[in-house]
């Protein structure tokens, strides 16, 4: 019997507008409520706002760090992972994660959406990416502006619940 | 006085339609007889169509292997990197290049594609992705449907050259 | 004020000797005691032995795993990392501890005992390699055969503490 | 049938003695005369020793470098690979190789070289370091002093021809 936390990866980029680190902080908040471990690339912006919500509730903060030292952790990170891979380790990020909420975001987030959607992991997006590609009609990104919602659907997905809330 | 070579990447797919084959072919063609090095994946579909047109003029390839096997490389590899990595190493693949060629492809050509732009190195799309995000008009994917001419912009893009073509 | 937690890394081989097994988890089990994270590459044989120490006296336990699944880790890994670089994992196991206790092992120990040492880890050994080499006296893996006196100075070393015990 | 060219690795430290980077160069010259490929981590000391001493023959030059930039490889790299993930690549220099040749080095070369000897890959040492364990015998370097002969023994190695030289 596993003792496995649920993880959800918070991600997003290191200069987000207000509106963005408003959003990825009640992402972080409503995620430790919730009981979910909050899993980011460890560094400032949208990372360390979902850090900041979850660690005032209470809730467990993982991040995975690109360079050599933990010293660049955000003050939020409870659990720093120094990878030394750089921009790799983005794919750690998706990868620990049974779902990934994206808040807004650069090419560092498209690359991260594109690593989740290519391991089957559900990608819920607020204010994020739109992708497209002739001939494709399956690109599942759950988009939604409401930060209380994306981590509703992001806890029944990583429970594997059926049904709507 | 660096003695380094032009390195070009083309990225797509492992499992391209015939058309996305055949542009591959023609590109790694085309590359080889500019004198650049071809850089891919190393693996089939449209890396193994690149480095098949580039070897049948004569010129190098390099497959960065995801495996920790070098005999997982299509037979027209002739620089085996074994990297071990996994999808991290599509980093390497476009990071190691000037110009990156994108033929068709899916989620981990999406992910190249971002890494790519996150690092500055242009992009020379035949049949691939589409980006948008609100409020970004500089996303900058050159698109082309001809090969010769992906080519020919990307060689001039390589060093540095100025106006057209 | 960080919020970072003490995390200490115990490394050894998926195949250990039972006194090496018994060695991780009562290694595992003090550091729980002590308050420290224990983390680990979250597979089988000396990992699973110092996550089962840890786990049962309620400490926290992270496995950084090589392969692109959280299933693989062991029964004992609360928060599982899934990297998917293979053996390049181990970089991030040592480069993640302020400490690092390595129990047996073969050379995949060995990998990680020498990429510790790089960066300016310290290593306390447990039945685990000698290391030499012409001209340098300075090689520092501190060796014990005492699991509680390995906790106890990893302890010191990872807060800075002075002295002897 | 495959287009593989021979790939052998030369690993050292970035500031080796005057005597171990001429026993580099002269191993790198004498892999470009038996027509293999000198690979290495693409930056000073050894690895550019061996590298110069290979273009001078005329021999190919493949530099994995740790960072995010072409521009840090010793200028007789002729094909970089820019990986970004730091000390991770050291994996990719030695899985690339069929033979590993280490000229002297310090930690990072030694986690090269377990990392050689975990995947089966011998390791030839030339003023390099010595391994032991408690009951184990089988720990396979190679050692000798002179660079022809490590690179002869290399390339019977790395051809798969049986017999002494």
């Amino acid at each position: 019997m596993s003792q496995q936390k649920t993880l959800i990866a918070v991600i997003g980029g290191a200069e987000p507008t207000p509106e963005e680190a408003r959003l990825a902080e009640e992402v972080g908040r409503q995620l430790a409520r919730k009981g979910a471990v909050v899993v980011c690339g460890g560094l400032g912006g949208v990372m360390e706002a979902a850090c900041r919500g979850a660690s005032s509730e209470g809730g467990l903060t993982v991040g995975i760090l690109p360079g050599g030292s933990a010293a660049n952790a955000n003050p939020f990170v409870q659990v720093p992972i120094v990878t030394g891979i750089g921009y790799a380790r983005n794919i750690a990020v998706v990868n620990s994660a049974r779902v990934v909420i994206a808040v807004g975001g650069s090419y560092g987030t498209l690359s991260e959406i594109a690593h989740a959607l290519q391991n089957g992991i559900p990608v819920i997006g607020l204010n994020t990416w739109s992708l497209s590609r002739a001939g494709r009609e399956d690109i599942s990104i759950i988009l939604t502006e409401d930060p209380a919602r994306a981590v509703s659907i992001a806890m029944r997905l990583a429970l594997g619940l059926a049904g709507d809330e």
